[in-house]
């Protein structure tokens, strides 16, 4: 495999009969006439490249039909190759599909036959036509294809914290893809390159600058940098991808232009209705703002004594006209918080500030909020915000990025940790009000909705640092688009994708990969308490690096136990903000489930877990078995020597070496710390310090 | 006060008949005929700055004798005026004194008198003008002086942990007074003010850029530099004050001259040898290398598997023909230790780096010793390195930088700590092996030693950032001249120049900053133990900040106890590199001082001191006492308002109320540690967390 090409390698087809079979259908492709929109040109172009590298040949592309007897042909349900080929009762039942559903059929005729790719947009041509060159990389056979696919979320969103002077916050794979030097990249062709990689797994929309906006980045929607951003939004335009800007609240003052961001104030609200105006300009098809207000030291409308739907609405008010969007974050918390202060929960603060402001916002105005109530951790309890705001457009927030789950050093895929969040049971309409129905909107009916990410990539060769981590990039986009996918299909699509077909291949990285998260866990804060990282850069054990800071983020860890109480009864009250019955599960001692004990109670080393442990032994038993653990990762990982390129094995040898050495330091710094606090042995008297 | 003049007010003189004495005997004075040399230009600058400002009155300056009936004769022995005054018996006995040295002397005459101020040297002559404009400013009759003064270290030097780019490494007073955006500064005047403080105090000796040389520093001893190198020696050199560069190791292949830096390699050897010659002849004086080797990754002779041997006696043998001297540091250890090794002990390393190669260095090396065997903590027991090789010229290194002492936030005069440091007794050839003996080369006949202080100014206006913090440059000053000096006599000293002669002013602030150490020592680390602070940048309250680190720097505290054991008979056996009976002394639980307890033993939490307490409850009741002495230091300090200034009394009592705010973090972080770890409740039942 080549590590620049992720999951679209296209090598070349060895089995014959297949390559043979391929031949026949893909020689000749049908598209429509005219002059070509730049999404048929990129499906013309990726059609070439993926047909010429796997059947090395070249398409013949003709407008409408054809004498071949075998053809494929792509385009709208009103065209009449497509009417023709279909039959008029399929093609009246596809008038319904959704903007960006496509179907995909074979059609068996008399002599030869056709497969149609037909949906009512550009856009959905082309996911069409990703769906079948992957079908081709898996070797599928086509001869029955009967395939109707459409995204359940309507925003499928990376999130970019890139800074313009080339800098990625949270970023572990190089430099910003974007920007270098505090200008916007003139390496067109690895933003198209990307472009092709999210577009082939159903991404629609990307934020390209961080959402803490620096003094250059605020400068990203005048004219001094949208000539530049227009060229960006060009390039993924024509793979069907609309871009967003994140924005900075207190833009008019410190552009110059005013002397107060108040969002009430008529000239600040003419101001951004201008600004809109130049934006859309520029970029007609433009998604919207990312906004992160009131947040970590950012402006927001607090400053002026505003609400949040005082900001979100005035911003939302000047993107309407041209059917933009904002997306405001609630991330939103106190980060001056007094250690000493055991009333005050950070985990309460989303809900707290945004539940009551349901159905106050406008329609256009989407809030984002991150899965858990805290910030990206191994593990976290869903946000209870989720479901919380009937009246109120959601979307989710995942972190793809692995800032706190070992920074694309460490193997952590988090399919398995997203599949768990999205497949989370609020109970906020009765059973069955999962997560995922939530932020795809169909429970409540959302005008907007779906999901973000913060992306995982960089100017490394490779995207992602760890090669194994473009996984999470590809899981995360099949998430968005089908929430419905187990972790199990999203890996080994992802596997034969990327490695190629052979079964002991796909069944040792499937293992690695779905196994990691878990790992992860284990080795590092125990059952759901979070935050024993280092502060800053959030690498690598330090159980009280949070634990005397401002940030809201304590474990309380004594001689005696440990854990955040977040009961009603004797805690922060943090369980009240979930619905019934998960409220009773977590403010029980007897039904919290053990992984997340020590995010809700506060218990004794000595308390017994489910599994008939105690804490204590728990936490021991855990990490040492973590270690263990890696060192199968990495004798799995060994005897795949010579089953691919070379490069490529090194590179993830090396990467999960550096993880063992890194792991042992966990484990010990973790155990050690522990023991010495609790002063009881471990029972199996291993060695600790 | 105005605070950029530090001690040097010169505030007009106020009493009358004081001001009509000294304007009688400051009327006329005599300084030696012909072209003056740079040193007597200072002198008689200096004496136009302070007369002028004091007495409000130009001073008439004359060669030889003046008919006048009152004159201040500045001259050495050997001057006709000189021997006039003091007659033949007195200057032949002058004839003894070190170059250095100055005598001042009043003889009454039939008629008015003469106050004799002389010297070998125009250095010497300098000393005496500011003794004289001191005893001034400190109001004392002029009328019987007899002062014979002789400064007891060789060297008292400073050095500077500057940069180019214009930081200081470990600075809190602004940015670098040499250097600004990689070039030596234009403002000279700056560097001029500097100097005269400086001589005022004795110091003799600066290094002017950092120990850690980076890669633009590197070539300050190339003729890229040199002339503006020069330019600061210049202005030195006029108030007696020699330059020395920090250099880089590694530079014969870091500038790009040779492949190896080896320093048994003849080309190398050849290449520092024309590097010296380079310098000197940029600045004939110059006074040699300051060298940090092989210590926290810096290059040096262990890359070629060669001693410090032979890496200082190469560069000693390059500068030797030019008379410089090579000041090595000892700050020597492992830097990359494994925190759950006990065996290894940071403490250990420079005794066991440099102690066997005693008498194998050239006598122009030195070895510059940090005050402890750790690095600069509120409170460590002596190095045992001091006193342990008789053969070989050794040097203290004292931090006046407050980097583990409050970073000029806090108040922390550092007078009585070094005062304990130069008293303590190494016993190394008997009892009365002072450390001050040591340096002062007295002990054991060193032809070089001395003192060194890592500087605390920097661009900020008041040169300290804390004004308070000038103490603390003056009082290291004066006990380079004299460690002999107590810390009450200098303090005294400082405050009477710096604030006049208000007995209540005197008294307050005496009290505040003699008692300030002991203070800092309640809130932070206690008993000796030390690190408890934030990894990096040392600010701030962090008791496992360092505990897993690569560092070397540990407490071991679990629930039962804490506390390093460096004892022969159960640990490290760090207590066998001192002199009997110190070694002794620290090796007992019995007579071990209370305040290195944790130094040198690991104790139970219940452990009884001498004073009585339990360990335990000495660290809570030293933690709540720490923030009711800061209140005390605050309440004392407001009863001063309009005693001064109302600039100064503010922005001290801006930095006292700083610091109370972080003295509660203090508190209340080590007493929520140690309780949470220990489980043992205050007797008194104050809070904590």
């Amino acid at each position: 495999m080549n590590h620049y090409h992720c999951w679209l390698q296209y090598r070349p087809m060895t089995n014959q009969s297949l390559r043979q079979s391929y031949q026949q259908w893909l020689r000749c492709v049908s598209l429509p006439g005219g002059h070509p929109s730049p999404l048929l040109q990129s499906i013309r172009d990726e059609l070439n490249r993926g047909i010429g590298a796997m059947l090395q040949m070249p398409v013949d592309f003709v407008e409408g039909s054809s004498p071949q007897n075998y053809l494929t042909v792509i385009g709208k349900p009103n065209q009449p190759l497509v009417r023709e080929c279909l039959g008029p009762k399929l093609v009246e039942d596809l008038y319904q599909m959704k903007d960006e559903a496509y179907c995909i059929r074979t059609v068996a005729q008399a002599e030869g036959g056709r497969i149609v790719i037909t949906g009512h947009t550009d856009r959905a041509l082309l996911y069409g036509v990703f769906h079948l060159l992957r079908l081709m990389q898996m070797n599928e056979p086509l001869e029955q294809l009967d395939i109707r696919e459409t995204p359940r979320n309507p925003l499928r969103m990376l999130n970019h914290w890139d800074n313009m002077d080339g800098s990625v916050e949270r970023g572990y794979a190089g430099s910003s893809i974007f920007y270098e030097h505090g200008r916007i990249t003139t390496n067109e062709q690895r933003i198209r390159d990307y472009a092709r990689l999210l577009a082939s797994v159903g991404i629609n929309s990307i934020a390209i600058n961080n959402v803490n906006v620096h003094e250059t980045e605020t400068k990203l929607i005048t004219p001094a940098f949208l000539p530049d951003v227009a060229k960006i939004a060009g390039i993924f335009r024509s793979y069907g991808i609309q871009i967003f800007l994140s924005i900075n609240f207190a833009s008019p003052v410190e552009l110059g232009d005013l002397d107060t961001a108040d969002p009430l104030d008529s000239a600040v609200r003419q101001w951004w209705k201008e600004r809109a105006k130049d934006i859309y300009q520029y970029i007609p098809d433009f998604g919207g703002f990312l906004v992160k207000a009131d947040s970590e030291h950012r402006p927001g409308p607090f400053t002026y004594n505003r609400t949040h739907v005082d900001g979100a609405n005035m911003l939302a008010e000047a993107l309407h006209p041209f059917g933009g969007i904002v997306i405001w974050r609630c991330f939103v918390y106190n980060c001056m918080q007094d250690w000493r202060d055991r009333q005050t929960d950070r985990a309460k603060a989303a809900y707290d500030h945004f539940q009551p402001l349901d159905g106050k916002f406008l329609d256009n105005v989407i809030l984002q909020i991150k899965n858990g109530p805290m910030d990206f951790q191994v593990r976290e309890p869903v946000s209870p915000l989720f479901g919380a705001m009937e009246q109120t457009n959601q979307m989710m927030e995942f972190q793809i990025t692995q800032e706190y789950t070992g920074q694309q050093r460490h193997l952590c895929y988090l399919v398995p940790q997203w599949k768990e969040v999205l497949d989370f049971d609020t109970y906020a309409k009765g059973e069955g009000s999962t997560v995922k129905r939530i932020v795809d909107g169909s429970l409540y009916g959302f005008k907007h909705s779906g999901i973000a990410g913060v992306a995982n990539v960089g100017s490394d060769e490779n995207w992602t640092g760890h090669t194994l981590a473009q996984a999470n990039l590809y899981g995360f986009g099949r998430l968005t688009w089908n929430p419905d996918l187990s972790a199990e299909q999203i890996t080994e699509e992802w596997i034969r994708l990327t490695f190629g077909p052979d079964p002991q291949v796909i069944e040792t990285i499937a293992h690695m990969l779905l196994s990691s998260w878990r790992i992860y866990e284990n080795y590092t804060a125990p059952l759901g308490v979070g935050w024993m990282v280092n502060p800053g850069h959030h690498y690598g054990p330090n159980v009280d690096g949070y634990e005397y800071s401002r940030w809201g983020t304590y474990h309380y860890a004594d001689c005696f136990g440990i854990g955040v109480d977040r009961t009603m009864k004797t805690g922060t009250g943090y369980t009240a903000q979930y619905f019934s019955p998960n409220r009773e599960m977590y403010e029980s001692l007897d039904t919290c489930p053990d992984e997340y004990l020590l995010f809700f109670h506060h218990v004794p080393y000595t308390h017994r877990l489910k599994s008939g442990e105690t804490v204590i032994q728990h936490i021991y038993n855990t990490h040492f078995e973590g270690v263990e653990q890696v060192k199968g990762l990495i004798e799995k990982w060994k005897r795949l020597e010579g089953k691919f390129n070379q490069q490529t094995f090194d590179h993830v040898l090396s990467r999960l070496m550096e993880q063992l050495e890194h792991v042992k330091e966990w484990r010990d710094v973790i155990n050690t710390y522990f023991y010495r606090k609790s002063g009881i042995p471990d029972e199996k008297n291993r060695t600790i310090y």
